[in-house]
This record gives C-alpha cells, structure tokens and sequence, in this order.
C-alpha cells in the first residue's frame, strides 16, 4: 500500500559549528518522501517555484514516489535560513521566506484520494486539514507539528487532532501543547485530544510511543557525531509511515506500530550523519536492516 | 555472595512542591544497603551519632543487611535538607551538617574484608578509597559520585577511578567530569579512565550502560507522579550492585549487568514512589519481578 505525503519542499541553508551550506535540498516533504520511500510507494503533495533545481525533481523521480501531486509554480521557492547552537540541540531561525508556499492550497491529483496512509508533515494545520478534507477513508492518518503552529495556530491544530489518528511531536512541544511538565502525563492528554497514538519525540533521548494500554520507550541510537540534525524528525515521519504502509495493507497495530517507530529511528539516526539529504541518497535496504539489529541489540536484556 | 556498601547515613529534611518531611532517614548507605538488600546479603560500613533513632537501626537489622560496620559514635548524626524545584528535576541543598561524619575514617570489620562486590555509594573518593584499600581482591568494585566531588575532589576522583570496574553517575556529571557535551562520547571518555564499565543515569530518559563493545540503552518507567526523587541514584546503584552479587559468585557478564541495570531502575522508580525509604519498606520481590516484566515489555519490539 502506500503513503501520501503532504508538507513543505524548500531550499534551505543550515550553519552548525563544524561548516554551512547554502541551498540544500529540505523541507518537511522532501525527508519525509524519501524517508517512505525506502519502504512503500508514496504520493507527494507539495509546491516548488521555477528556481527548484531540476536535479532535485530528479532525485525524487529516482524514488518510489509519484510527482503528480508536485506543484511548479511561477516564482520562488520556500527558503529557510537556521544556525544550530553548540551542542545542536537548539538553532535559531535566522530567515524565512515563503515564496511560492504562501499561495499553496493543495489540491490533490484524483488518484491520491483513496491513498491509505496519509502522512501530514509539518506545514500549517489549516492546510494539513485540507488534505484531510480531500482523503476518502485513509486507513491510518498521522500528523507531525511543531512549536510555530502551537503558538500562532492553537484552535486549528486542535481540530486537525480530532481526525488523525497519531500526532508526532517532540517533548518541547508535547509540554507547550498541554502544559504538562511530566511527558509521561502530556502523552496521555494529548490521547484524549483526539489521536489514538502519540509519539513524542526526545532527541538524543529517543522516542515515546503512547496508546491505549500501550507504551513503548525506543532507545537513541548512540551516535558521537552529529552533522546536521535538519529533518530528523521528518525523516523519522516518513520512515515511519513509509513502514505502516508496507504492512498488511496499512492495517496498524501496536506491533507494526512499535517496528515503525524503530525504522523511524533507524532512518532518522542515518539522516543526522550529513547535512540534508546526502545520506539518505546512499543509504541501502542493507544499512537500514543492520542498524534495525543494533537498535534490538542495545535495547534487550533477558528475562531474569 | 554478598555485597559491601559504604556511603553517607543521615536524616534528612526534604520540600517538594508538594510536601516538606522533616528528620527522614537518608543518605546514599541506606538507600543502596536497602535495595541491594532486595537481592543479597549486605555489609554496611557507615557512621552514625547518638541521636540516630534505633527504629531505623532496627529497620536496618530487620533486612538482610549486617551492622557490624555501623559506627554509633557520641555526637549528632549527618543531616541534609533540601528543596526540589517544581518539575522535580533540580534542587537546592538548604544546609548540610556534617555532625559526625565528619570524623569518618571507615574501618572494616575483619570479616568484611573479602567481600566480592564493593559499591562505594557516594562520599567523599578519598573514603572511597580508604575502603578499597582493605579489601582483599574483590571481585568487582563500584562506585558512584557527584557534582561536588567532580568540582572540590577531582583528582581523588580519577585516582579512584583507575580501581574500579564500574562508575556510576548521571548525566550532568559525565559532562562535568570530562567536558564532552555528547553522552556518548563521555561514557567512552570515562572509560578511558579506568573503570571498564559506566553507567550514566538520566533520570526520567533512562540509563546508559557502556562498556567494551557494549552499549545498553535501559527505558525508565513511565512514572504519571513523583513525589520525592532524594535517593533514586543511590537505590539504582545498590539494586544493581545487589543483583550483581547475588549472581554466579559475583562473576558478571555483559549480560548480568545489563539485568542488574534493569533491576537497578526498577528500585529506584519504586522509589520516588513516596518520601525517604518508605516505598522500599513495603515493597515485595513480587512487586520486583512485576515491573521487570514492564520494563521487558515496554521496550520489546519484534524482529522485522
């Protein structure tokens, strides 16, 4: 089965205390649609001006992943300047332009409508609903968001949550959003916001996956060396419903739904080793099942 | 085989947000002696004054715990107070009181001296010290440590460190100790220093458990409340040194001590359950093995 992706595609320039670069490939949609990719078919949803490197199209076009729902547009693409701090934990946004995006009203291509994962990446709840709006019975509904939306749009995000089936967000923003300092409690309110499923993302600490009767602590993988944290948790997103879709005809269960949440890091813990999407475009099916194993291997010990 | 345990015996007056006890017993000796109690025979190596109430010696004598090398000597007890900040995570030390402490110069009972795992719970390294020097080949040593020694007693830290097999600290402290912002990289740093294993806690996000080739990421229990975090560190550290004792003679593998870092958490979330030691008072070995099971079952997922 495969995955509809909806979220930003943008040429960004990231600064971290080893190097900078200028007009890489990012955006929300960008990860996320190659991160699916490595799994199931995806069907991206996003808008690029006539500046977008025909290379990148190409990149996509190299994947499994359908360009019908890819608008170019007359004008200029989303940009995003961000510098990371010290310990890249924490960056400064040092410019935005939204360009073409400010005009973005996703429409999608027809043949996107029955998709059956549907992966709403980070972009504006308003326009994450839309999508939403267009969807004929998705089987599985995943939302990511982040701490902008929290604040500027508080009452769109909380009606979005009442049609997804799990948010993705980190610990900064499950606290933001509920208030709550424990993320143990804050996974449990957001529950009752509307998503079955939440999975609050903690960096270097790993992730939280929350359910009904369901909790599962996924380990970090123990990276020394971080080069561009930029679409981690994008990357995680996609992997994660990339590996949904896959599954017994997007049929999820807290099973498949644990599995996901560790492809997700396994995919995510890969793309912080370059900056942008350099090394997704060398990663194997091999790479990713090996470092699945090691995720297993540093999290088990035996029944005593 | 059983475990030796020397450290601080105090009272202790602790606020939270939500409640201040005054005169609780405390110290890093009483929380590890009693959690290691859980799994073995103890020997406890502190000192006490006078005015040490004997219901808590009692509580001491009624556990598998020995006291020949419980000092009473004339003279007030240790006293420690202080104040948690309202997410639980940080506090202030109000005062401190060293009382007889201050002339502790422990001296180990005869029988004391072959006792195959040593947890040098948290005082002074130079004490630390003063004990290994009267062991006779122990099997394998422990230590644990804090900020404070790190600042005023550093290099009778790292002469210490060169005689252990395991330290034992949490996150702040790693960085502290040898500068490197990345966990990963510290845990390897110490290593560097002597002890062929580290544990770093990390509170509410786990604990890390380093050695050659080995790498154990342990989950913490999702715990809704905490209503006195005083003394988890030290509960951790003597549930695993009492697992790891009561194990093959003393004998551990990378995979008993990534049991005994799981059985360390699971006393030291029982812990935090209630004020000073009251939650080890009433706890089972049922309600032991129940949250093994929890922590096996909250981070399993399935081969893919």
């Amino acid at each position: 089965m495969s995955v509809l992706v909806v979220g930003s595609i943008g040429l960004d320039t990231v600064k971290t205390p080893i190097a900078e670069h200028a007009d890489l490939l990012g955006g929300s949609a960008s990860y996320a649609s190659v991160g699916a990719s490595f799994f199931t078919d995806v069907n991206l949803v996003g808008i690029v001006g006539e500046d977008f490197p025909q290379a990148h199209v190409d990149f996509f076009g190299s994947r499994k992943i359908d360009l019908e729902g890819l608008e170019i547009v007359p004008g200029k693409t989303f940009r995003w300047s961000g510098e990371y701090h010290v310990d890249l934990n924490t960056r400064d946004t040092r410019s935005i332009a939204l360009n073409v995006f400010e005009q973005f009203n996703p429409t999608l291509p027809p043949s996107y409508n029955n998709t059956p994962v549907v992966l709403l990446a980070n972009i504006a709840p308003t326009l994450q609903s839309r999508v939403l709006d267009q969807m004929v019975q998705p089987k599985f509904v995943i939302a990511d968001t982040m701490d902008l939306w929290i604040n500027i749009a508080k009452d769109d995000l909380l009606a979005l949550l009442k049609r997804v089936d799990m948010l993705i967000l980190n610990d900064g923003e499950a606290r933001q959003l509920t208030g709550e300092n424990s993320l143990i409690k804050a996974g449990a309110r957001i529950r009752e916001l509307g998503p079955r499923y939440v999975a609050i993302k903690k960096g270097e600490h790993g992730c939280l996956l929350f359910g009904e009767n369901e909790f599962f602590s996924c380990a970090a993988y123990p990276l020394e060396e971080i080069h561009d944290p930029t679409g981690a948790g994008d990357t995680f997103a996609g992997g994660l419903a990339g590996y949904l879709a896959s599954q017994d005809h997007g049929h999820v269960t807290p099973e498949s739904l644990r599995r996901a949440v560790v492809f997700g890091s396994v995919l995510a813990s890969y793309n912080v080793e370059a900056f942008s999407l350099e090394r997704l475009r060398t990663l194997t099916p091999e790479d990713i099942k090996k470092r699945y194993h090691s995720f297993k291997t540093m999290s088990h010990f035996e029944v005593a």
